[in-house]
């Protein structure tokens, strides 16, 4: 009938965060391919006062790891956020990814209004649960995953919406888009083996 | 104990079309003051095989209704995709924050995983209901309006996180970020409290 919160946040951070360790496996390609130094790609910007990729990719890891940290009390791995190369950026999503899966169901919040607190420098943010799930945390999540991947764009690296999105947990298909996606061919819908037999 | 898919979806896409449409009028004015014309801003891309800034506008405005629309079984309004201007497609999105307003929590699919199908060109794609808001409708949307926020920044537009989050919904805060961020103080907690009163 509704969402757990443990189901909302584990399973989408895992699967964005293998997404996002894949596209930066082609970025390396490409860089090693048109001859282009790695840290060229890892220190662009898409305008001079926003982050480069590097730390994009580093944010996002702290997105997915504070997240799962605060909705189930665990400590999260902490990671210097120093210049890395590709190698460590993959081993950091690595890292992220085992501590997000290491997590169970019984470890996360009870309730969706479970009050989150969030300490910042200069003071503390207090959400429910849910409200930081929807507010906070997903769009920081997407903000610096879909911006790592427009960084890598617009340096012409062949990357499309499939890598970003990955192959949708759970998404079948019918018709030609199935082959074409990858995606297992959807079973026939009820209503349909209905109508063959004859049923209303 | 869990979120519903109403209130997973339904204020979610509302809050982030207001910010989009925020961001977009910041855009307008910035285009304005610098004597850019409004269409250099609504054509630019970010590769020259992206969407520019108009398409994306339309797309997040077709994610939002069509997610809505296929959780309801709601007929969505349909729009042209023509060459808006910054006016067309604030009207595009108040629209858009309209139909989405005027549905009712029971016209939402009664369980997680119930069976949703999106008609595409050359086929039909499967998922639950659930499946489908968290790897599909939600990446989606964040993907094209973090790239629309992206074009802008790309291009001179001032605007920053905060304008993309928008005024957190449910989040107070305590300290000077309070202030800073404009969200309502948060009332000390139950801990804090009895702390002061010796309790343990």
């Amino acid at each position: 009938m509704s969402v757990e919160l443990c189901e909302l946040t584990k399973p989408v951070f895992i699967h964005n965060l293998k997404n996002m360790s894949a596209i930066l496996k082609k970025a390396a390609k490409s860089a090693k391919e048109r001859g282009i130094e790695p840290e060229v790609l890892l220190h662009s910007r898409l305008a001079p006062d926003m982050f480069p990729l590097v730390r994009q990719i580093q944010i996002i890891t702290d997105n997915a790891k504070g997240c799962c940290a605060r909705l189930t009390g665990a400590q999260a791995p902490v990671f210097e956020d120093g210049d890395d190369d590709f190698k460590q950026l993959q081993q950091r999503i690595a890292e992220t990814i085992k501590f997000i899966k290491g997590l169970k169901k019984e470890q996360f919040v009870a309730n969706s209004d479970s009050p989150i607190e969030m300490v910042v420098p200069i003071g503390v943010l207090h959400f429910t649960a849910e409200d930081y799930v929807k507010g906070w945390a997903f769009p920081n999540f997407y903000f610096h995953f879909t911006t790592a991947y427009n960084i890598l764009r617009h340096n012409g690296v062949e990357v499309g919406k499939a890598d970003f999105l990955g192959l949708v947990p759970g998404m079948t298909a019918t018709g030609k888009i199935a082959k074409m996606l990858g995606v297992p061919q959807a079973k026939k819908s009820a209503k349909k083996v209905k109508k063959k037999a004859g049923g209303k």
